[in-house]
């Protein structure tokens, strides 16, 4: 990796990160204050128990959630974002706000 | 598709517009004047002209870019963005500035 490369690793890895599927929904829902796992799995409906729980092990390993587990009965799991997670709320904001305006509008046929 | 759906359509497909290898860099190439196909290669190092040919033709499908043919010797082909397109540039930029801001930091290693 170079510092001086116009490529920039760290955007490529953060647009890769709220691209793969699920991420920007499972991000939001964390922001809005869902913590338990059955909580974010209603709050995205479609995602499977599976995927979420992948999902959220690909974020606590780039570091954007923590994983709390309490040992009450039955186990209590939460998941909260850490700073890094919680400062990617611009990013989403920008990107809900750029779909609300532009998604229901048709895409003009192109010139080919 | 419903519109009352807690999961937003065309959000989603706007992360993943951004999401895919790529495409902030054309993106962002785009936002900072390039325009002619050599230009983008260039400004985007390590992109093949199969691959940054294929992008070009998904955004213009998405009514992000448009391709104007000069028909000059040797033909001039310019890209250029649309309204829509060039709406991006504020999800992009926070983008840029959370990776700047945390992208060279480490992740914290993981409780788990």
């Amino acid at each position: 990796m170079n510092d001086d490369a116009p490529v920039c690793q760290h955007f490529q890895k953060a647009a890769e990160l709220l691209g793969r599927r699920w991420n920007p929904q499972i991000l939001r829902a964390l922001l809005t204050g869902s913590r338990r796992f059955t909580e974010l799995r209603t709050a995205v409906p479609g995602l499977s128990d599976h995927l979420l729980s992948e999902r959220l092990k690909e974020f606590e390993a780039a570091g954007i959630v923590t994983r709390t587990v309490t040992p009450t009965t039955p186990v209590r799991i939460d998941y909260d974002l850490t700073e890094r997670g919680r400062d990617l709320e611009r990013v989403i904001g920008e990107l809900a706000t750029w779909a609300e305006r532009w998604g229901r509008l048709p895409v003009p046929a192109a010139g080919s």
